[in-house]
């Protein structure tokens, strides 16, 4: 199940980036699982990984190789089937392994290799398979891969996500492209989501990395499936700087803006795009709270009702359970909450205020809002000028047949 | 679906409280929906309630007259099948229109009549009904209507949960007995927990406070079906004093040590009822976290094994997912979590150690202790001299079920 028919836009190539999609054998025989990024001499690199205490080998050491060699990479080499995560130092010495085999087939330095790898926890990564696959791999670098890598990195992915935009400021054109793969926060028994992100504008490092925090704060980081916090997070963005503009290095320049703006709408999509292909997904949620104190507490409510099982199991059955939404509202610890000020909306039905069903409302405009495929579910707080706004999905018998069934 | 066969022992009368359970015709013709408990002059009660800002009219209703009684009402009114919640100043208005009735016909002040409901959420009171089933209700009290009155609060609850304790101290006997109802937190569009407690010991308000306030948070505080809190939850604790002992004014006595100890044992036989008959539970789940810096942080890593919907999803498949628990141990936010230190039982089976499978693990073992419908979940932090335990359920087909099909 997955919420919309995925059609990607086409797909832009990066200059400076060459991406090629090959099978080690890690999957099933067959299978794309191994993925390589290129990026030329010039190129630099940011990420945002996990939280999660217990992450993955590879997660430690692309931390490692980034800060080692100065955030300027020269590959991404990511594999599914196998998330080595769980996996103890065995697991960070096959990392390793992994980053010096390609290092030493292509003459660069050892933390010029970021590795990656997503799928199932606990198990040793079979590094010899990998290591097998890098010469095809090489030979198979290409500037148009990226359709190709963004299928390459699936898990139980159902269908690839993947964007592009390209944007013109002050006489140049420029491009950034992206591809993401997700979404239960963890899959069954799988470490999931890995996002890589290119565009060929010059950018200082600290800008980048400020431009990608920003960016992820308000789209990955507004998604939720299920809760659950991946062991293998992992967002990368990389500059090739390629375009030959002169580098962006403050904030609040034409190009500056063009870039946030176009970064931070690539983001959304792709996070986006992970929602509706989430586990069992049969809807897509966006849930609005407005009028709050502060971005905090908008932030507050609108994770409590997306967590909530029971409004999911609510929006799984298209039910305007109303109820619901003011109990999970009233139980996300905000101070003072005066509930006679809050409104509760679907897409544009007022359908609770004064703490209890809306005296204008009917059934049938409820069961109308909650029959489409995407719904939009609005708090209004009435006591700050701040807002948040997640995205979610329901919770159907297809994400515990998933998840139950999925055996280790 | 429910954990176990539920079988109640001997619910002991509690001199000085007695108990009507009868039919109004709030929920189906014949079915039992209205209880009153009568509590005998000076008795004495206290309670703790939902902190759901969106709590229920009757709960507002309820702090508001047991403080104007000073502790001392005459009676409770629990009805079921309306939670008069999501109701406004209707359902407030509505709520205090029952206990005057009641007061009325039994020569009381208004204030000290307590009333209660469960049920759906969002409906009117039917004010009407209850009233006319007032005189029945005071016609049936009795002193052994235990068992009659916990069926008589069940909403979805597929079987009632009572538990009596007696204890001797220094030449005198005395009984606990209790009743509770659950358990979804929220139930489908229902608000759920209600639970009462009477003793025979003579003891003064503030230390029957503490006392609840401490049995609560060890044993309802620490269930959770699927972390949503109800709007109606209540929890109240009666003392008769027709023991006719010298009333218990101060902690550390022997008397004192038994009621708090029959307390804490009545309120865990509860709540793990609750949680046993959890909507659709097939496991009974113990999460017990040791070795942490303080409680809190045990808590912490056990509600987020408890409520994380990967676990829950292995627990109902049987599956031993070691994985998914070190992510949900991971994500925790406990600080400076040294991962290599954590160790993961099932029952006494050590299954992930220093951040991977235990060497010592095969699978049958994992099996094995997955298989009984009670499991232990251990977790051994190794950075303290704290530890906390909850109790939870799986995640199953039926839960998603119950709570879709149901409809508003």
């Amino acid at each position: 199940m997955a919420v919309g028919n995925g059609a990607l836009a086409a797909l832009l190539p990066v200059p400076g980036v060459r991406l090629a999609t090959v099978s080690a054998g890690i999957k099933k025989p067959g299978r794309k699982d191994l993925v390589l990024m290129e990026l030329a001499p010039g190129s630099h690199c940011v990420g945002v990984f996990t939280r999660n205490a217990f992450c993955a080998a590879p997660v430690i050491v692309a931390r490692e190789h980034l800060a080692d060699c100065s955030g300027r990479p020269a590959y991404l080499l990511v594999n599914t089937g196998n998330a080595n995560a769980g996996t103890g130092a065995p697991g960070l010495a096959d990392a390793r392994r992994c980053s010096a085999a390609l290092a030493e087939l292509t003459g660069v330095e050892a933390e010029s290799v970021l590795p990656f790898s997503t799928g199932v926890i606990g198990e040793p990564l079979p590094v010899q398979k990998i290591i097998e696959a890098l010469p095809n791999a090489l030979t198979d670098l290409q500037a148009d891969g990226w359709l190709a890598a963004a299928s390459g990195i699936m898990t139980t992915d159902t269908r690839p996500k993947a964007h592009s935009l390209s944007f013109h400021c002050e006489g140049r054109d420029y491009v950034i492209t992206g591809m993401a793969k997700g979404a239960g926060m963890i899959r069954p028994n799988m470490a999931t989501m890995l996002a890589y992100l290119a565009t060929d504008v010059a950018v200082s490092t600290p800008l980048l990395q400020a431009l990608l925090s920003e960016a992820a704060e308000l789209s990955f980081n507004r998604i939720t499936i299920d809760g659950d916090t991946s062991t293998n997070d992992a967002c990368v963005l990389v500059a090739t700087g390629a375009a030959g503009n002169d580098p962006v290095t403050g904030a609040g320049g034409a190009l500056y803006n063009a870039l946030r703006e176009a970064l931070q709408a690539l983001c959304v999509e792709l996070a986006q795009g992970l929602v509706r292909d989430g586990e069992g997904a049969s809807k897509f949620v966006t849930v609005q709270v407005n009028g709050g104190r502060n971005e905090q507490e908008c932030l507050d409510v609108a994770f409590t009702i997306a967590h909530s099982p029971l409004v999911k199991t609510a929006l799984f059955a298209s039910d305007p359970n109303w109820g619901r939404l003011l109990a999970a509202i009233g139980r996300a610890g905000l101070p003072e909450l005066d509930v006679r000020l809050v409104g509760v909306y679907l897409n544009d039905v007022l359908i609770a205020e004064h703490g209890c069903r809306a005296a204008s409302y009917r059934e049938e405009q409820g069961v109308a809002a909650m029959a489409p495929e995407e719904i939009v579910i609005r708090i209004e707080l009435q006591r700050g000028a701040q807002q948040a706004t997640v995205w979610t999905t329901d919770f159907s018998y297809d994400y515990v047949r998933i998840n139950a069934e999925y055996r280790t």
